[in-house]
């Protein structure tokens, strides 16, 4: 077990019939005028951009739009954001919407206070000293970004998909209303899922020892997500179901997973250069590639493979390879159980790019914490993945 | 799974070499001039006192002593450091030790800016509207008071053993060295383990319902306490038990284990009552109660019992009442196993304050969450203990 130093001041609330009091929550803390950020509309259908305008005017705060954040966010959007917070001179940003839109925040709430391009803290040419309060309304569980640092921005002319965040970007507060999600399409619900489980598979495959409680912390959000998007592919509105998906998800990307650990993030690095070409859902990618890379990987930590196949999937034997070896091929029934697609090719992506993608994604020097992955390294996993 | 408003600010900084960096700590949020409160002189033997003092030193941070707090801290300790750090005037308290000073650094950090009497605060005469900033370094693992807001003190001459907190005595930053623990008298070790466990139970078996996620969570750390301190008894040295185990004693009362349920808490505030009377570890009284009040209460919700049997000690069977019964039998072994009394006679109490002690656990109404006990249920539960 690694040292570690954690600090999330993030407020979650969380629970039904939450959305109604931002207007309450922003009052509080005394902003009065917020950027309202969004993205193509699903907001408009469920209802809660309605409950959320109506919350802000009950409690006098002003409000200005910006909608349109797209899946796979992108930096233009992001400069368009920016140059209109400063115009119209807000206090905070109220984030209503999933992943894209929160990471979206993080970025423009650094930059409000910065004169150069958003994307210079991502290149790591300037380091924040402050950001605009954000307030988060999710819509969909998934990334975690209600209640962490972190964003992914793509830099669409330099097919650049990378992370950054600071500890100035946690929201102040996040709702997370797991009911309103049951108007979820299911392949969204899916994709959230599969988010999830990857986030845990990024610590929990680190090769650190010794995390007893961190493995035990990380296998409790894997079978809770396991278990209930399976429940909530047949029933949508099982709240409940909706409720413990919603919680596994913050969780898996709090901050808290990862402590004591080094982490290894490589299956993120190589999707986010898959989705830097092709137009895939983030989780869809996630799905191709981390059965892709656990084969490729698994000889590094053969006991942590077996330890999976056991605590999540119950498989037991002897032979510690084979354990490890059927728990993987055990993940990949899952996904495809579930509805997720497990190849490039399901999405029709071809070999074409292969090369081009495992260039990328060594953007920023190799990828890994179990193992460190060079360009050849990530080529044969994208072949695997095919 | 109930609604829940989360805000745990605490920064927490775990692992091997960290206290020597507590004036650096002090000194980045700017405080000059610190209260060093502690206990009874443990700190002096293990080098603690020596690292925090050298650290402070160092940064250039001011600091006046209070020493004497004891285990189970009283209110006539809580009065006098109030006292000291008026007449002092100090910017922060750092408090150095377990959970007896952690909970005696909180009610002074409030009282510091009331003019009235410390207990009024318990009471509920007054509520807190700000507090001074408390830096902890802890030297057991127990009572997760490093990252909560609360703290239990009893008030001697009432014979009152009440916990309180508020949003303003979350410590600003804790430290959490593992590896000062190995020199920690043996049955400290199981005493902080016992503590862990009861902190999980008071919030696993409050009746909730659908709360897969945080079932999850309480067993991950049951089974991890289990573990560890069972390798801790054989050898103080393991670092990486004690890594564990310190963590999921932090874990099991930083707030995160109860989001989403209601809690029950009967069974500390039993204890509470028994060593109001009686000179007993905290932990001891909890070790004594807990399978008590299991066998009183398990009919109100015997799947969870029985839930509690299977992903614990792996018992199993088609009579869920039998599993459940057989699992609290299990528990009480585990506790024996580790050398913790399971009896009231085992520390020489008596049935002849039974009667005062159920009523004084009332004192401020019923108790429970998964069964609302009165003072005769208390009282027949004390008789189970005996």
């Amino acid at each position: 077990m690694k040292n570690f130093d954690y600090h999330n001041p993030t407020r979650l609330v969380f629970g039904k019939d939450t959305i109604k009091d931002i207007g309450k929550f922003v009052s509080e803390y005394g902003d009065k005028k917020v950027l309202l950020l969004y993205g193509k509309g699903s907001i408009f259908k469920n209802g809660v951009y309605d409950e959320v305008v109506q919350s802000l005017d009950k409690y006098g705060i002003d409000y200005v739009e910006m909608s349109g954040v797209q899946p796979n966010p992108v930096l233009s959007k992001v400069r368009e954001t920016v140059d209109f917070m400063k115009k119209e001179n807000v206090d905070a940003i109220v984030a209503v919407g999933g992943g894209s839109v929160l990471d979206t925040s993080k970025i423009a709430a650094a930059s409000f206070y910065y004169d150069g391009d958003p994307w210079d803290f991502y290149e790591k040419k300037v380091f924040p000293e402050k950001a605009l309060p954000i307030y988060g309304v999710l819509t969909i569980s998934a990334t975690g970004s209600e209640m962490n640092s972190g964003g992914v921005i793509t830099n669409e002319e330099e097919k650049k998909k990378w992370g950054w965040g600071s500890k100035y970007t946690y929201p102040r507060l996040s709702i997370v209303d797991p009911s309103i999600q049951k108007t979820l399409p299911v392949n969204q619900t899916v994709n959230g899922a599969v988010d999830t489980l990857t986030h845990v598979f990024e610590e929990y495959f680190d090769g650190t020892k010794d995390t007893l409680m961190a493995d035990e912390f990380a296998e409790g959000i894997i079978r809770t997500t396991m278990e209930t998007v399976k429940v909530l592919i047949k029933d949508p509105n099982d709240y409940e179901a909706r409720a413990n998906l919603a919680w596994a998800a913050t969780l898996a990307l709090n901050g808290l997973n990862g402590l004591g650990r080094r982490g290894d993030w490589a299956s993120h690095g190589i999707e986010h250069s898959i989705s830097a070409y092709y137009d895939i859902a983030h989780a869809e990618g996630l799905a191709m590639v981390m059965p892709a890379w656990m084969k490729f990987v698994y000889k590094e930590d053969v006991d942590k493979f077996a330890r999976f196949g056991e605590k999540i999937f119950g498989i037991t034997g002897e032979d510690k390879e084979e354990v490890a070896l059927k728990a993987i091929e055990a993940y990949k029934s899952f996904l495809k159980e579930i509805g997720a697609p497990v190849a490039l090719s399901e999405r029709n992506i071809g070999e074409d790019k292969i090369d081009v993608m495992a260039k990328n994604a060594l953007l920023r020097g190799p990828l890994g914490g179990l193992k460190k992955l060079e360009e050849e390294d990530v080529y044969k996993i994208l072949m695997l993945a095919r």
